[in-house]
This record gives structure tokens, sequence and C-alpha cells, in this order.
């Protein structure tokens, strides 16, 4: 099946940072945005997102390390080895600072980004990821995260194993994962992610965040799906309390994955947001 | 006593728009940011946010209508009166789009007129005041507004009165409105608020605002104070399920009084809304 029409709009470029090769997904013109995806996902889930801005922004959504096409070294999957790719490719592009947005580890990293090289930075949308998520949330998704790696007959197989682990996440979108994050091996389909860096991944997102948000100098849109189960009321709350003068979007109906189980929505925050 | 320091910085100017003469102060450079006040206050309140604002944008507080040394009609204190005033205001002083910034009835009154005429509007920061404040909320409110019709032997008398009313809000702010809001009659010290102007506009506030919030189609940042008494969590929460995109600050240990008991935040809020 031929990828969604959506996503056939952007060109798909290869970038060398001077710190590693980044696949990225390009569109649009004028003054930068950067798209940051969660564990395990790829550029692609970002289509909606960029069709919405690329009238007014260069939209660029990002495979990060150890993901989609990207490069996967060994090690190094911490909260600022992501952060410095994401400086090193607005370095690399050259166009001016970034608005950053970011669903999850994506969000992690983007606001970890603003903490460190805010000149690089315009602001960040945070979209369910927050300092604060407790021991066994994580435990769970190292969980869910590591039970990814697996082989797939073929592409409806992988579309029902995602639509079983996202409930929520409407079909197209399911498609759009399934077609955008395997790739053929021996013994058929597996995930373009690297089963050894996810676990590093996962493991460091653990990291406690709440000193990036206590310190980070540029705007924050701090979204939270109502029904997520990675940021708790409690986890929102304390954040909140960290830093009260950071807008909040409660998105009704959405679980985690906000950006597409919401898309409308989350676009209209961020228009919000960055419109004010 | 003299004005305070933070009030002389900004020149008065009289503007006739067409409509009416409004009295406002006047500061700073660069685009146009607008603040419009609660119901019996005046422009004084705002010599805070004016100096947090004016190394970057033109700052505008003013007196609205039926307050202060603007223009006081018999007649004509609705939602529409006071919006069409802020429209006509932003045209005459023609220098492009306005932010604006509202507390209270000044809320109201900007979301009014961003519903209204979008074309003038760039944003708006709107500060506890939502659609679907209870009826007894407005009652009581009509009450204390009301019981402010009242002479004063002198301006410690007018402070002491001020701080009885208004708890929380600190003692300089207080001495802000006791000096610039009283004017000597016949009987001692009167409010230059219009008492008739007072007790149209609580009855105004009334009026059904969900329409407003609804079509308004530029970004509003919702503020609310934590332990306001005017805007329930209730009415809060009707409001983001009405405007589920539009971003939300409650700010903590606030009350009705957000910009004058938590200037800091409220300052850094708008910040991090108009630079998103």
């Amino acid at each position: 099946m031929a990828e969604s029409p959506t996503l056939s709009r952007y060109e798909v470029r290869r970038i060398d940072t001077g710190r590693l090769t980044l696949n990225v997904r390009i569109g649009g013109s004028g003054p930068l945005m950067l798209f940051f995806h969660g564990i395990t996902a790829n550029s692609a889930v970002f289509g909606p997102l960029m069709a919405a801005f690329s009238d007014r922004f260069t939209t660029v959504a990002v495979d990060q390390r150890g993901h989609g096409h990207s490069d996967k070294p060994q090690t190094g999957y911490d909260a600022a080895d992501y952060a410095d790719d994401i400086a090193s490719l607005i370095e690399t592009l050259d166009i001016g600072r970034a608005i950053l947005v970011g669903h999850s580890l994506g969000s992690r990293n983007a606001v970890t980004a603003a903490a460190r090289r805010p000149e690089l930075v315009r602001s960040v949308v945070a979209i369910d990821f927050t300092p604060f998520i407790e021991d066994e949330v994580f435990a769970s998704l190292s969980a869910r995260v590591n039970a990814g790696d697996q082989a797939f007959a073929d592409t409806d197989a992988v579309a029902a194993y995602l639509a079983n682990r996202y409930p929520n996440i409407p079909a197209p979108a399911i498609r759009v994962r399934a077609e955008s994050g395997y790739a053929q091996a021996a013994d058929g389909l597996r995930p373009l992610a690297s089963p050894s860096a996810m676990a590093q991944t996962a493991e460091g997102l653990r990291a406690d965040l709440a000193p990036a948000y206590r310190d980070v100098a540029r705007p924050v849109l701090i979204m939270r799906g109502a029904n997520s189960k990675l940021v708790s009321a409690d986890a929102l709350k304390k954040t909140h309390a960290l830093r009260p003068d950071l807008p909040i979007v409660v998105v009704p109906g959405a679980d985690h994955y906000v950006n597409e189980t919401n898309a409308e929505v989350t676009i209209g925050a961020i228009r919000n947001f960055i419109d004010g």
C-alpha cells in the first residue's frame, strides 16, 4: 500500500549535522518549526501537523537518533544526547531560531534543548511529557517498548499489533506508523527503531526533568491528554507548581498520543500559542 | 502623597476616538499593547505591567468609559459598548494590531472586542473573567460595587476601605488605587467611577459571554487566580470544555486581582504567551 497523500508532499532528506546523520521530512517555507516524535515512532507521525503549518514555516520532522532511518549509535541515548542533536540540527539548517514541537520522548528532548541552548530556540510545544512521572509509569513504558522487538508477517500484521498497542489512535494514523516504521528482515518485518537504543532510551527517560523545566528561559506550552496514562494529573500539578507561568492545554478525550488522536485541537493549541 | 515612581514614567493623554474621549496612560514604543482594568478601577493599576513591557511595546492603559477621567455617558455600559470603544481606540492610535490585556471587566471587554473586530487584535490576555460565572457571584459583585459609592475624609481613609475590600492586594497597589481613583467633592473624596455607570456595568457583566469565547478567532490566554471568588473552578472547567484549544494559566495563591496580587507571575505568563 502506498504512503498516505499527507506524507508524499514532503521531501525526505539526510542531514549530516557533524554529530550524526539525521533522516528528516521537510516541507514548507519560512521560519523553522521542528517536530520530534515519541519513543519507537518516527518523523512520519507528524504529517497532519506539518500540513497545517507548512504555509508559514519550514517544517522539519526528524527521525531522532536510534529511530527511523537516522544513525543508531551503540550508546548515547540520554536527554543531553538527544538535545544536542536538536541544537546541531538547528545550527546546520542555519535559518534562525526554531519552534520545537515534541511528543513524549520528543517533548523531553525539546525542553532539554531549549534549556541547554536557549539562543537556538524560539519556543517549545511540549506534548504529554513532564517532570514527576511516576516510577511505575516508566516501568510499564519500558515493558511496552521492549515488547515491540518482534517480526511481523506483513504490514497488516504490524498495523494489527499497533492498533492493539495504541487503541485510541485512528486507523489512518496507525497505517502511517505501520508503513513508515518497519523494514524487511530475514524473518519478516522488524522495527526500524533499534531495540537496544529503545531500551537505553526508555531507561534515560527516568532521569529527573525538573531542573530543565525550572531553568528553561524560553516559552513552553505544556500539553497533556486528559486521559493520558503517561502524564498523571498529579505529575501535571507538580509541574504547574514548579513553573506556574507556563501555559497549559489539557486535551479532552485524548490519551498520551495527543497529536495523533486529536490533531485538530493540537493544531489549534499550537496556533494559539505561537500567535499569542 | 505623591504618586508612586512606577506611574510617573507614563504620560497621561486624552484621546478622542470619535465615539468618546478616553483618558489613558501611555509609555514605551513598538507594537501596541493595551490594558483594560476591572470594574470601579482605572488605568493606574497597570503600572507594574506597563513597566515590564514598555521596552518592547507601546503600552497604553485605558480609563474605560464611566471610569477614571474618561467620558461617562448616562447609558451604554454593555459589552458591545466597551468593546467598540477598544476598537475605536486601536483605529485612532493607528499603529497596527494590538495585544489586549484585560482584568475582569477589562477581560470581558477585550475578548468581546477580539470577537467583534479580529482584524484589530493580535491576541488577548484574559485575566480572571470567563463565561459561566454563577448568578450568586454576580449578585455579590453588584453589592460590593454599589457599596463603593461613599465619601471619604482623606486618602488614608480610602486606602483603609480598599485594603478591607481587597485584603490580598499589597499595600503599594492599594495606595495606587486610593490615589488614582478618587476626587474631592463637597462632602469629601468620592470615586471617579460614576456610581450609575458602575451599577449598569455590573448588570451588563451578567450577559452570556459564551458566544464571544466560542467565536473569537484570535489567541486568548485564559488566566485565573487559584483562589478567585469570581471565576470558580467550575466556570473555568466549562470554559475549557467550550474552547479546549485555549491555553490556561492558573496563578497559585492569587485571588481575583491576579495582576495586582501576583504581578511577577502575571508578567511571566504574558511573556510566555506572546513570545510563544
